[in-house]
């Protein structure tokens, strides 16, 4: 299986040509049977007003780049999972992901854990987490600042994701890192999507870190991009490496957990 | 507060020996408030048989290494963490952790986690997970392979530990990165304290990584020793680092957590 993603710099509030620019990525990327696009992939990120996402912001799936999403994923025969400003109305947005393959639109994953003033913009998701079996493996998807819950990847993993399909726009270097470790944890690979490049509103400014980077369960780092440059990485895996979670001879990753153990505390949170 | 780590090569078996090695190391850190020395550390790793285990496992806290490091800990007004093979009974063993500080034994913290053919000769422990108000700082104690269980740390953290002391035996290099990871999510100081050097036995034959460490809520490295070399380390920090969870100013890295959404797995594995 051919698993990649889309590293490239969108501009802010120019829609329709960062998304002309994912498709000739994806285009480029067609031998891929999963690409992974960065959050926010045609809007940008850096919003200052709400009427900016009303302006920016789509319907998932009847907007225009779902729609365009869905087409390029039957014409390539590619899996694809991209960042977008989801309007549901002129007062609710979702900072989702949208997962597209070859027979069309799927579904879309409004993230549960927003980071910083997203908390202004956006709604947080609800979940639940979903797992979506392509055939050749099955994927999770989680956004950007999800990242740093390690509950998020685990229960992704519990729920039988070989791979987690990770949108980011990362200002800081400590996801990819922590990446390599979800993917050692969990034994499962991760893509993780980044943009680059900045983003310069009035009164603020943001610059993105690049780094995009597939990871495997042995937590080996498959592919890197640097900091800064617009790139398209395919790498072949075996998903079923994810599915092996004997670790050592006596040692199974998850039926070794100590749930009776983890269970008072997580029962408290449980009855909250 | 001053914290460190005691890196060094036990030899198998020779725990009168290894004894004396660590309480002139801990004399020579004897500035440090609080000392964490590796896993196992009095008798060595790689046992063959059980009749090894009766040899040279001890009683807690009624044996001569805890009394020794409660008496050192007394002397230079320091809490210590050390790993120890802890004999219950001629047949019940622990891969055990114990804490003495200036007043004396303090507890003892059993693995729960148990790597590979420890699962031959040790009991799993069955926590609950303790946390220890030190004066300065609360700490928690984690094993070895506790390190691959997200959910160890995670605990101990929405617990209240400001820093989880960490006696090691690694083999691999996994472990030491992704405690960096432990470190970010849950905004704690970790110390790992391995051991350096081989254990050679009949038919079977282990090498350990070193590369001992203390980590910071920021992800950063603030001490590692190399691969080889007996060392000891110690840092200054301030615990209090680890008390502010508020990672920006609209994300508090424990509140934001989606318990809810967590809960339906949760509540399965509470319920089995």
């Amino acid at each position: 299986m051919k698993i990649g993603y889309i590293q490239f710099n969108p501009i802010f509030g120019e829609v329709q040509k960062n998304l002309d620019r994912t498709i000739e990525l994806i285009t480029k990327g067609k031998e891929a049977d999963l690409l992974v696009l960065p959050e926010l992939c045609t809007t940008g990120y850096l919003f200052i007003d709400k009427s900016e996402l009303q302006r920016f912001g789509e319907k998932v799936p009847d907007g225009p780049s779902t729609k365009a999403w869905s087409k390029i994923a039957k014409e390539t025969d590619t899996f694809i999972v991209a960042g977008i400003c989801e309007k549901v109305s002129d007062s609710e947005f979702y900072n989702s992901a949208v997962l597209v393959g070859p027979e069309g639109f799927i579904d879309v994953y409004r993230k549960i854990h927003l980071f910083n003033n997203e908390k202004d913009f956006f709604k947080a998701g609800n979940g639940p987490f979903k797992i979506y079996d392509l055939g050749d493996a099955k994927i999770g998807i989680m956004v950007c600042f999800d990242w740093v819950f390690p509950e998020t990847a685990r229960i992704l993993a519990l729920h039988g994701a070989d791979i987690i399909c990770h949108p980011a726009n990362l200002v800081l270097q400590f996801s990819q890192k922590t990446m390599l470790a979800r993917s050692i944890e969990n034994r499962i690979f991760t893509i993780t999507a980044n943009r680059t490049g900045e983003d310069i509103r009035p009164n603020s400014q943001l610059s993105f870190t690049g780094l995009s980077q597939i990871t495997s369960p042995k937590m080996e780092l498959l592919a890197q991009s640097n900091e800064h440059d617009e790139d398209v990485k395919i790498v072949e895996i075996d998903p079923m490496q994810a599915r092996n979670k004997m670790i050592t001879a006596n040692n199974h990753l998850f039926l070794d957990r100590r749930v009776e153990l983890y269970s008072p505390l997580l029962k408290k949170e449980v009855e909250k």
